[in-house]
């Protein structure tokens, strides 16, 4: 099932990617060779170009057809790439995508500096669009990531995060910029404001199943289907829905017992196991994908506000592959 | 005449000053304490702020007089408070306007996530522009400086860095940003082509002036006077003017001399002292001076293309100031 629907998405994808690919390789300074090749580790390195896809048929959904939403959607791509860089440089972390994160190989200067450039990129092809309104989407979704980043660090190893602060964290550090991608495909597209809406509820819920799908798989997925070892979140301090609604409804001594796992400065993966057995069994697991299953239903609904079109069904099978997808 | 330029400098811009201070205050997030703090630090500790009254100046002598210049012109010092930021973390740079370097005292993710933020409110007070023209200019702004940085490092230490190769350094790092900013100016105040091409070329040449002053005080000024030890640019790796300029006309021996010095992994003061002494022999402080003169002068120059003004008075003797002043 699941195959399928991901073998779907590809066969209707695949011009379309290799344009994308195409615009995010010549938007590249070629005069900086080293910055290509950080970049390309991370830009290359077969990554889902998800939010790429997405603002192209969103503007496609709305009408648009000047070919340029590909040039446009690399915006995208770059600004996410840009993030990834320096969380690797925050985090710490060291695997990103099967790969070893990138300044576990250069040193963590040219990555911050690369991260910067590829904002800068992303401005540049946003300031092509000549449309303010693009501009004030995309300071936004700089703005809220940011802040988001900050607060993930400030909150780093809480053990009492709520629900609602896990949500707020993961709008700014996913949502926002998939929205952000659906609702400029609208904007760069000219289309009524319904239309904006919708993409932008569309982008939001998608973003957040996204995000909780992903959060789920650290639980669920092996270290070959993840491209690193699962436990990554617990590692690097992070609480994430699976664990958070477990807490919430533990008793006395399945929470110290689940505090005292994720507070071992020692990563000990016989007790990460128990660990999951332990979500799993409180509900973390279960709590978790009904979320997520919701956001996917409240982006599908708001797709109705669109005409059927080979763009529309394509956006409604990413909504469904966001929450069945392995990797 | 010094202290009279600043004087008078000062008694000009008291009123913009202390709007421009505001309006830096409140467009930080005022939900993120740290983020201020962090930002205060290098946002509020006695900037010139420069690159606002610049911008600020240069709409007027435009004739712009909507007020808005005060808030369009933070943008020009959080982007420069970004990159001082990220140029905190990428130096290793131990002291920054006569305080420590922001990661010494906070951590490199930090410091590296509040560069992002202060970026991210630059982008966002560009949208409040609406002007496509401004937003252009600061993409090209943010990509020449990330691109400059990592020229820069990459030629770290590197003993036959030639003049063109510093000019275009220099450039980036710093003239970018200041012409962008008078630049800028010139757009919101919808000026005719040839002015704003006028500001375009005064904000060049006085960025150039401006680095290439300051490159001069790395040699010439006292720890008190320039608030951190002399010599940093060495011990950075970085070859400025007076120096590559020496290295190009000193004899055999002293060339082998002079690149034993900077080449040394210990910074020792007497020999430093040695080394300013032998760069002033060969010609290299005369020489920069020279060419920072040439700067001012046709900046100066390129203000003719506007009526006499008070804002024009302003910019003149900015140009003057920027290589006469001693911090």
């Amino acid at each position: 099932m699941t195959a399928d629907i991901k073998q779907q998405i590809i066969s209707m994808v695949g011009p379309d990617l290799e344009q994308v690919e195409a615009a995010l390789e010549e938007n590249l300074s070629p005069n900086l060779e080293l910055v290509r090749e950080i970049a390309s580790h991370l830009l290359f390195a077969g990554g889902k170009r998800l939010r790429p896809l997405l603002m192209i048929h969103a503007a496609r959904m709305c009408g648009y057809a000047t070919g340029e939403e590909i040039l446009f959607s690399t915006i995208f791509e770059y600004l996410h790439a840009a993030t990834l860089l320096h969380d690797d440089v925050v985090d710490g972390a060291d695997m990103r995508r099967g790969k070893p994160a990138a300044h576990t190989r250069w040193d963590a200067p040219k990555v911050v500096l690369t991260g910067d450039f590829l904002l800068a990129r992303a401005l540049n092809v946003a300031a092509r669009t000549g449309s303010p309104k693009v501009i004030s989407v995309i300071a936004r979704i700089t703005q809220e990531m940011s802040q988001g980043e900050i607060d993930q660090l400030e909150n780093k190893g809480r053990p009492d995060l709520t629900e609602d602060e896990y949500n707020r964290i993961i709008e700014r550090k996913t949502a926002v910029l998939i929205q952000g991608a659906c609702r400029s495909g609208a904007i760069v597209a000219n289309a009524p404001e319904k239309k904006e809406t919708a993409l932008t509820d569309y982008g939001y819920h998608l973003g957040m199943a996204f995000q909780m799908a992903d959060d789920l798989l650290d639980y669920t997925a092996t270290a070959e289907e993840l491209g690193k070892n699962p436990g990554a979140d617990i590692r690097e301090g992070k609480l994430t829905l699976p664990l958070i609604h477990s807490l919430a409804n533990a008793g006395p001594a399945d929470r110290e017992w689940i505090l005292s796992v994720i507070q071992d400065s020692e990563f000990d993966p016989d007790r990460f196991a128990g660990l999951r057995d332990k979500i799993s069994d409180l509900g973390g697991i279960a709590y978790t994908e009904k979320r997520a299953v919701r956001h996917v239903e409240t982006a599908i609904k708001a797709l109705s506000a669109f005409e059927d079109s080979p763009s529309k069904t394509l956006l409604s099978l990413i909504a469904d592959y966001s929450i069945q997808r392995k990797v």
